[in-house]
């Protein structure tokens, strides 16, 4: 039995290899960058214009001149014009391009006009005031995004502004969502009184779906045979491997030396830590193979803790620790690394994790009135209110 | 010129009323339950074995016998077996029914079989040791899923437990985008000098794309008549509106105008904050329209700040209020809330906000090096590091 961090580290020593693909923007979304986006030009592209209001020479209010005529009106989205005489002004709209001639922008609220004169109020003026500089953001080819940056909106609003219609980005993984176990029965069945419906691979396949993985659900009988013709086929189409059931010490726990005769190398079997020791891992031909226990909650732990931190890896997206303060004391004695359920509420910038109280590792309720799970360490018996712990959040927490 | 608050308010007292569908809940994830989620029978539905090992009538034990003959293997899956003789055992799996007879599950690990006789070792037993008890977690009726409930993975596993192989959800809303303004060109096109390429519509529908909205991109030319014809035909055919552009008081914003024209009854018009002062918002028979300014940093922050927790809200979900702690001592003078833009750390639980140093509120650059925005109210001029204020994240923090 190894420890929760030895199974993180093989885990992820372990790494898929995405391919990279190009996608229209209207895709990316949710998908990690595999290029750096660069400016295709400056930004602002030109000196633009901030504020409504008219465009003056500066030089010319600075030696007294108040009134100005106006010669014309520069619109956004219209070629520069050029101021014809120094003394006059232009009236000027915001991302307009400043035209020729005119160095500074008076806003409307501070000009007073009056049929083509505009009379500038008593105020404060500066020079170059109101315009947005040629170039002030970035320069062109200035790299904007980088590589391995998940693309959320934000992104989406810089890879369209430089015109990357199409974008490279990971591929997502085909993955094969494997249940085991004669009890299961399909979700549109009523089951038997010793049956129970498959839910674990819904639960892998909704989270899947959610962060773009290309997944699909299977089921397998509880026979040696059946399980390896089927897991045979699978391996070689898929790229990686989650099954839930069947790695324990029952009768008809095949699925360990099922994989091993099927020549997936084992990394390790039961992992040191409550819920989900019976844990079983291995890889065949860089592909992973993930064997959790089928109980639902050891399998959504073991879903959050270990295999959305190997693909945020593999993806290559830096990882984030977060930490969270225990609300109550909390005792737990084996010499087990225990995922405690926990609801985090942010308390004056503080996330606090207050104990969800379960009844046993296989009830589902408790997931839905939880958001995370805290990792508390094996080497200690008693967890007090205020310490912190890292925590796994499977909501977000806004 | 009303404040930020006062805008939420009317905002959110002119919720949208979104329908309820039925959805098969493989389509489920990222939707709001509308119904509640009842357990359709006990859970765990019958007295289930915890562990792998053998069962057997603890009065036997505790009278001193200590081997006990195996009579027989209940599987998980199978039918319920009786224990025929009371000082026999079964052999039983993790996840079947517990056999008539027997009350106590001893795993493997403390048991030795050898032929068909199992010797308990020197350990100690208790009574109903490693059973989940019938009803334990859930009784059969009792209400899982509140109404109102975001579905994650884990509200998956629920739905998927109790066999609902529909749901009643909230029906995305219909948005239209509309981006307005003559510099603007599409992603594809080279802009000319004096031109921008759009990218507030594509930020827009990337977002309620994520949250399972239906979106429609339109760009309108900035002539008043044009504008006019096409958004009295999208206020036919849609929910809800967000137009960016047009709002401020250039000679090309027909926004306001053209809106009130058709009807649509301004609620305000320019709130109290940088970025996004010109905002307006109005609705008409019971749809809202957002017309935002056109700059893509004033944008997203009103898309952000004030269309999501609308949405939110009118999707019934309870909005918690994040709080993170500033960083930096900052200094705004203007009477205006101001949303700076920041990066989030989790450093031991406490949330700390660095701003990020920007040019000007055209910025896009800012959005991708920040992960939300904290609100600093108006009423001060000097923000201290240390101090607390609400967070409007825009990324996930872990």
């Amino acid at each position: 039995m190894i420890s929760v961090q030895e199974a993180v580290n093989i885990i992820q020593s372990n790494l898929a290899k995405p391919e990279i693909i190009e996608v229209s923007f209207k895709e990316a979304v949710g998908k990690v960058l595999a290029e750096p986006i660069s400016a295709d030009r400056d930004f602002p592209p030109f000196d633009r214009v901030m504020m409504d209001g008219i465009a003056i020479n500066y030089d010319r209010y600075n030696s007294g001149q108040s009134m100005f005529n106006v010669e014309a009106t520069q619109l956004a989205g219209a070629p520069r014009l050029t101021l014809r005489q120094a003394d006059n002004c232009l009236e000027v709209m915001t991302g307009a391009m400043l035209p020729k001639g005119v160095d500074t922008v008076i806003r409307y609220e501070d000009v007073t006009i009056v049929g083509n004169k505009a009379v500038v109020n008593d105020i404060e003026i500066f020079k170059g005031q109101n315009i947005h500089n040629q170039g002030q953001d970035i320069e062109k080819d200035h790299i904007i995004i980088k590589p391995s940056t998940l693309i959320t909106p934000a992104e989406i609003g810089v890879i369209t502004t430089v015109g990357k219609e199409k974008v490279k980005v990971y591929k997502p993984l085909k993955f094969a969502i494997i249940s085991t176990g004669d009890e299961l029965v399909p979700v549109e069945d009523e089951p038997k009184e010793y049956q129970i419906r498959q839910s674990n691979s819904h639960v892998f396949k909704s989270s899947l779906d959610q962060i773009g993985m290309d997944a699909q659900v299977f089921h397998i009988v509880d026979d040696k045979e059946t399980l390896k013709g089927r897991i045979k086929d699978i391996l070689e189409e898929f790229d990686a491997l989650i099954l839930s059931g069947g790695v324990s010490k029952g009768k008809s726990d095949f699925v360990p030396e099922v994989l091993e005769e099927l020549g997936v190398t084992k990394h390790f079997h039961r992992v040191a830590q409550r819920p989900g020791k019976p844990f079983w891992f291995g890889t065949v031909k860089n592909k992973s193979v993930f064997a959790l226990p089928g109980n639902p909650v050891s399998t959504f732990l073991c879903f959050n803790k270990y295999i959305l931190p190997w693909l945020r890896k593999s993806y290559r997206l830096e990882e984030k620790i977060q930490l969270a303060q225990l609300e109550e004391d909390f005792s737990f004695k084996p010499d087990l690394t225990y995922f405690l359920q926990v609801k985090v509420n942010n308390e004056k910038g503080m996330l606090k994790a207050t104990p969800v109280k379960g009844q046993g590792s296989g009830d589902l309720a408790n997931l839905v009135l939880a958001d995370g799970f805290i990792e508390l360490p094996p080497d200690k018996y008693d967890f007090k209110a205020g310490e912190l712990f890292p925590l796994i959040p499977y909501r977000r927490l806004d």
